[in-house]
């Protein structure tokens, strides 16, 4: 892994930067394909979005872009994570408005876990997500929710777990969102109240309309899985993921062939 | 700012920390006074019960004692923080179980902010705390609920802010825990849906029994703070800070003499 700090090749960062001392930054995991960033416009839009909610000052949008096509022309496929934090600041919660965020750039080889397409299985998780309209939707440093839910199993078969907020509707994947369909209409989760608003989710919501689906932002309740007739997870580096099998405690829920989920797949590949 | 991170003098840290790349990690901000850190057990429990929450590999108790006994013998007051993360591990939130955990200890010297006995003014912060059982009552990296709500203000007369959940009971302030005091009975919140349980606020409820109070936790509501004949705040860094004014929009309360505050200050002074 080769890992980029303020645009210079570095190992290690300053043990004062407010990203370690309170989580106060944000990140972007991203596909590089053919040695480029899929989607990388709406991965800097959200970054900015997010900077903007957290009063972090951003990163200069150019240069950042430069850094990121520099270290993605370097592999055909990869995985390239931006953290973008606070930077370092006087001791305390309090940001001094001075701060200078730090930028952390790291690229990966891309794990494969099983076919790419092959449809996964999914668990309910048992955690529970908080609600906090400031941090709602923001991919931020503050992961331990994730961390935890993730913890919850090891079984390798269980590609990824579902999370449900304290009002019991479900808000979306440990790393992904989450899409249901039923006849023409696909319905994901609202995002006002918790979870992480995903860059690939908000491309299938752009895409939707092309495919001829009509799409919605809602609340969702567990058991509106169950009447499905499609369910897909999403996230910018495994792309669409069709869902043949959730499982909750002893109750299996088995799907069938997914429609929406191969023509959204298939828009991707023209990228 | 003197800085050791696994037992050695350093300024920097593997980037792939967990701690940076998702705050998966505890801290613990402790006083120095004559060479030696106030409360140590007090802390060294609350980090061991967190990491046992965590599912993370606590550091030797023995050995982690010993570093910090030796950092606090430098100064004769200063602030003294540990931070302990899961450590590096592979890529994505699932901890491999086989991370050995980084230790971080810093050393700074002690803000005084007015007389230390001054009795303060506190506001009502906009911000609410999300519910997380998991989470509730633990000091974990993840902080920005901490850091939004220390930004809404700038107004040094202002020394601490109260948050409030998203069912309207008062929780703690963002960087201190909440004692209300009516006649003999001492009340602070319930943290079991959110905040973090202070080791100044487990040492007074420790210590009331001595000073003839009866302390109680349960759910605050924010207008028991106008019924109370006194109010006070707690940190393990400034100790026992009584409250002279609450502000709440233009509302102003205004407390009169601190009865209990000044007592738990004496027998502080004690320790």
């Amino acid at each position: 892994m080769s890992v980029w700090i303020n645009g210079r090749l570095a190992a290690s960062l300053d043990s004062r930067d407010r990203g370690l001392q309170y989580g106060d930054g944000l990140f972007e995991t991203m596909r590089v394909r053919g040695g480029a960033v899929r989607l990388l416009d709406l991965h800097l839009e959200r970054l900015l979005e997010g900077c903007r909610r957290l009063l972090i000052d951003p990163p200069d949008p150019l240069r950042l872009r430069r850094e990121i096509e520099r270290a993605a022309s370097r592999r055909a496929a990869a995985v390239l994570k931006l953290i973008v934090t606070r930077g370092v600041g006087p001791r305390g919660y309090r940001p001094s408005g001075r701060e200078r965020c730090t930028r952390i750039l790291s690229l990966a080889p891309l794990q494969h876990r099983g076919a790419a397409d092959a449809p996964v299985t999914v668990r309910i998780c048992q955690m529970r997500l908080g609600h906090n309209e400031r941090l709602a939707g923001l991919k931020t440093l503050n992961r331990l929710e994730s961390v935890l839910a993730r913890s919850e199993w090891r079984d390798a078969k269980v590609r990824e777990g579902l999370l449900r907020d304290g009002d019991d509707t479900i808000v979306c994947g440990t790393m992904s969102n989450l899409f249901l369909r039923r006849g023409d209409v696909l319905v994901t989760p609202l995002l006002d109240r918790c979870g992480v608003a995903g860059v690939m989710r908000r491309w299938v919501l752009g895409a939707s309309g092309r495919l001829g689906l009509d799409a919605i932002e809602r609340r969702v309740r567990l058991d509106e899985l169950w009447d499905a007739d499609e369910v897909f997870m999403t996230n910018a580096v495994a792309g669409v993921m069709s869902v043949a099998e959730v499982r909750h405690g002893a109750r299996r829920l088995r799907l069938g062939p997914a429609r929406a989920a191969s023509q959204l797949r298939a828009a991707l590949e023209l990228l």
